[in-house]
């Protein structure tokens, strides 16, 4: 083999790797997670032996699919926790949280899930929880956050958003503000408020 | 033909009936409404001309299946209504109609989606939906209900409250209480609450 023709069919690799991380993006935010990996494969126009040579597990593309989302759901709540006012801190983190993920699906599933065999996803994601844990004991040291809040309260709030449907992503995302709102609310301590049912073990919190 | 036969085709077709009905419950229930006319006969062991001649379309097929459900939604804000505390009554519906939505997936996602084909379910829907619309009113006037609660208040917690996935069905349930108290906790009238987002024109409220 040439040098030539070894550049070129690593360049041909690595256009195939992208073409699939996008095909897999967009079809698991349109069709959810279930999408098999044959149906990506034809979408990519690749064999799915070139999809499992290039991530190796469903969960491998998933957690490559979704990096970047990731990153920006690290970033949120990084910034929730950067806030002077741990409140208004973590309303920003729920308030975004909830319109990344009313605008992807796919990722708002993933999220939501408990992926175990995606280590990196799930290492990612729980770091990402661990500095959620400490904004909400902030939040709730300052007085506004409910005390019987739990993280699986968050969980749920992002799960419920998923249901929400509406006929265009501008008005999922409209709708997903307004149940922010609601939400935000719902937390808030209140010194009349009754309490809550137990809380329920959900997969986020796994 | 003798009488004999023709009462026997005659128990068969309410045999058809009766089973086509329940299998497209379960189907509707565990599946979505998307499962096919196709799945559904074959589950009934019946042919697809069957379903078709019974039902005529898959709107009164679905219709006919959620009639009983339709009716406990109806008995639900009925008895909302009638409370002496129209808070109280208000609540009631909201807690009663998560758990039966949480009970069945389908019947959720039916209620919860323009099925204008199927008259006679929009009709009883809308019948539930104007006596719900009373509550509404009768709760605001009273006080404990926020003034710029709207009816697709009622669409996106219900929409919210199909998005909560869990084990098993018990843990749905439970999932849902919870997430029912914290939605009722939003919509109490709080003279310090910040304004919402303005509603969105949700599948339910059309």
């Amino acid at each position: 083999m040439t040098a030539q023709v070894g550049a070129r069919l690593r360049s041909d690799a690595r256009d195939n790797r992208g073409r699939i991380l996008a095909v897999a993006r967009l079809a698991f935010a349109a069709d959810g997670l279930d999408v098999p990996i044959r149906e990506i494969a034809r979408r990519a126009d690749v064999g799915v032996a070139t999809v499992y040579r290039h991530f190796g597990t469903k969960e491998t593309l998933l957690a490559e699919a979704f990096a970047e989302q990731l990153t920006t759901c690290s970033s949120i709540v990084a910034e929730g926790l950067a806030a002077a006012d741990p409140w208004r801190g973590f309303s920003l983190v729920i308030e975004r949280l909830m319109e990344l993920h009313a605008l992807d699906r796919g990722f708002a599933r993933a999220f939501t899930s408990a992926l175990p065999e995606a280590a990196g996803f799930a290492e990612d994601r729980d770091r990402t929880l661990r500095m959620l844990l400490e904004l909400v004991r902030r939040a709730k040291a300052a007085g506004p956050l409910r005390p019987d809040f739990v993280l699986e309260d968050v969980s749920l709030a992002l799960m419920a958003n998923e249901g929400i449907r509406a006929e265009t992503p501008q008005l999922r995302v409209a709708a997903s503000r307004r149940f922010a709102a609601l939400m935000l609310q719902s937390f808030q301590a209140d010194p009349v408020a009754s309490p809550l049912p137990p809380p329920v073990r959900l997969p986020l919190s796994r």
